[in-house]
């Protein structure tokens, strides 16, 4: 299949995050798509910029026409953020017969009933994975993955700013103003930081996700709207004292009576997931009537992971106007890799070690010196007292990350040692990180 | 578009399950799928069986021929579980231009790359988003979400009856054949556990999540497997200790000299929230190069939240025979809802309460008389002591759930009292559960 092109309007975070990937990872794209997806125009204010060698096949261009009005380009990707000129250029490109891939949830929030409207018309795709929750491909479990549900409700942490604010409050016993001060100077926050503090970004987003939740038009002006700046620390510190944290909430709520949409500072039972959430992640958690709860979460901002998103919908929108299915292992058939599979005794993971040992002197030295011979390094030991009347202890230790065969080896002159007792209990340490 | 007749091999929990789902959930399904899903077959050994009401227009037949060879029926749903008859069926069905939609890992983990290559042949889709994870969406989300990505490893809780009794091991110190026992008694563990407890059923997952993940073929005699029957409280207690918690992991990672795979028990740092996922759920952790890490989470198992992903691949498949694109907002558009948006006065919440008032007697009477006459039961108090110097102290009060409009007028009656100061703080509580 002959490759695509795509035009980028605006060449910021999202912009750039998206050439990025879609370059970087090209092969691994179209092993998946089933042809190559190429960034090969963007609209710049200035075209006096340096870019990274992995970007410089992106023509740089000031003339907006010179992408939304290029017959070679299929698809554009609408990354400048705002009202305007991104709802007009928009729609031109949709008028265009052009597929738009789009991170803008204020756009979409706000204008979406009419950008979907002008694309019925000319038969093109508008995507906006990137527009709520960054990098969550939550849009598509929630259109297609959660298909045969009824969604009874959905709750969102659909807003990285707000979260690294009260995560930071509740951590460390800090204040609103101090911590936003820093989310400033980290550039987690902007400089007017009201869209996110306040909510009306979580409000755009929430909006989305009760359409695609509930079947209903974008209405965004439905959302009851609630900021954190009011949240003190003592608050946050009430809350943990009852068992909740406080988090920046967007619920929607489909009732008897109507639908709620409403964006606000929510106290939630910590030992619920979502509440555990921290920092500028986000998590989307869904109520549904035949899976129940199911909890999406991810980076909710950024270049990459919003690029990743934007990605995802170029990959969509071209299947989609090529008819082509996603194949059954998701890479086309005949690029399936021949990538060999290691024995465990090749795999390094770390390890906890339960040893029974004689409580006697010189069996940690014994131990420490067959672990050393095998250059595996201790991360930390806990020992037991005997159980009343038993000469025999545990001895617990968790070692730095080592190749299973090392450890194999190390576990068999241990057992062999004659104040060793039985076999070693060995469970393998994944940090996750 | 004329309904989509679909045959269902086996009609047990899983055959139910997508039946009950399909039926109950007709209306909001066709919405979503721009065509009815209607189950007409079920095979079932005996026809002399009670049905649901629900179920009653499916019709029972002991003869596979009547689904397989039924040119009316263009979706088979596998429903059985092992290996034979079931391989050799959906060949059968694939081979007469069937789409097929399975919840058996075993099937596709083994015989996957067979499966596929026949599905080619004839050009049908084989969709198996039930096999891993029950109703999480998560085969859905690593081949199309994260298009764009390079994918570095993956982490699943992707057994629940293993995961169950490792929760109860350690949330009540238990022992492993005990939690076993009642784990059997409560219909969690098979009366031979073998396949849940011994890895075998989550490697069936890992093999398919490594192939989908990396763009390999399936590869399940590959993946180490060991189980959890060795596992002690003891072992829980002291990893425990060490600020860990030990979970049953299938594990698939990518380096430089290969693939490993690979099921085991697993020590995770507690503060991870996939060391967090507890009792039956199961959870996914991805972690790719653009996106970071993503995590999905929900039921594993269970009749509707297989037959939620059966659902959720049978809307696919129909799509993708019909060239069909998800609409915009999932909803095909003549099906908007023009559901009432409830106003914010309306909402039903929970509420957390910070008054401030007057160290002295009678404030407490005071509050309680005029929430009582609103009917607003308290949930909690915290009183705390004034600072010293100050005769103000903090009142907090949780709430039951009432109506934002009763507590907002509870609200300015009790900030109109002589002895308490400056507003109340009001932030809304919702349970998640």
């Amino acid at each position: 299949m002959k490759p695509v092109k795509i035009g980028l309007l605006g060449f910021g975070t999202v912009g750039q995050g998206t050439a990025t990937v879609l370059a970087r990872n090209a092969a691994e794209i179209s092993r998946r798509a089933g042809c190559e997806l190429i960034a090969c125009k963007a609209l710049v204010r200035n075209t006096d910029r340096e870019l990274p060698a992995m970007l410089s096949h992106v023509e740089l261009v000031t003339d907006p026409a010179s992408i939304l009005d290029d017959p070679e380009i299929s698809v554009v990707v609408e990354a400048m953020g705002g009202d305007e000129p991104a709802r007009d250029w928009l729609l031109r490109a949709v008028g265009n017969g052009k597929h738009v891939v789009t991170a803008n949830k204020a756009l979409i929030a706000q204008f979406g009933d009419e950008i979907f409207a002008a694309a019925r018309k000319t038969g093109v795709d508008v995507a906006y994975e990137a527009a709520v929750a960054g990098g969550i491909p939550v849009i598509k479990a929630i259109r297609e993955g959660l298909a045969g549900n009824r969604i009874n409700w959905l709750a969102g942490i659909i807003n990285g700013t707000s979260n690294f604010i009260l995560t930071e409050m509740r951590d460390k016993g800090r204040d609103f103003a101090d911590v936003l001060t820093e989310a400033q100077a980290l550039g987690y926050a902007e400089a007017d930081p009201t869209f996110d503090v306040e909510g009306i970004d979580a409000a755009h987003k929430l909006t989305i996700l009760a359409s695609i939740a509930f079947g209903v038009p974008l209405n965004f002006d439905a959302v009851y709207t609630e900021g954190i700046s009011e949240i003190s620390r003592d608050d946050t510190a009430f809350a943990e004292e009852l068992g909740y944290r406080i988090k920046h909430l967007g619920m929607a709520r489909k009732t008897e009576a109507g639908i709620e949409l409403r964006v606000h500072p929510t106290l939630i039972p910590e030992r619920r997931l979502i509440a555990n959430v921290d920092g500028v992640m986000n998590a989307v958690l869904v109520h549904a009537d035949a899976v129940g709860p199911t909890l999406y979460y991810g980076a909710g901002a950024g270049a990459e992971p919003t690029g990743s998103s934007v990605v995802a919908d170029i990959v969509d929108v071209v299947r989609g106007a090529n008819s082509a299915r996603v194949p059954h292992l998701g890479f086309q058939f005949e690029t399936l890799a021949d990538t060999p599979m290691l024995a465990q005794s090749e795999v390094e993971t770390a390890f906890y070690l339960r040893i029974t040992a004689e409580d006697q002197p010189g069996v940690m030295a014994d131990i420490s010196r067959i672990l050393a011979s095998k250059e595996i390094s201790i991360e930390a030991i806990l020992q037991k007292e005997p159980d009343p009347g038993s000469t025999r202890v545990p001895i617990i230790l968790l070692t730095r990350k080592i190749r299973e065969g090392s450890m194999d080896s190390a576990i068999a002159e241990i057992e062999s040692l004659a104040t060793i007792h039985g076999k070693i209990m060995r469970i393998r340490v994944e940090s996750l990180g």
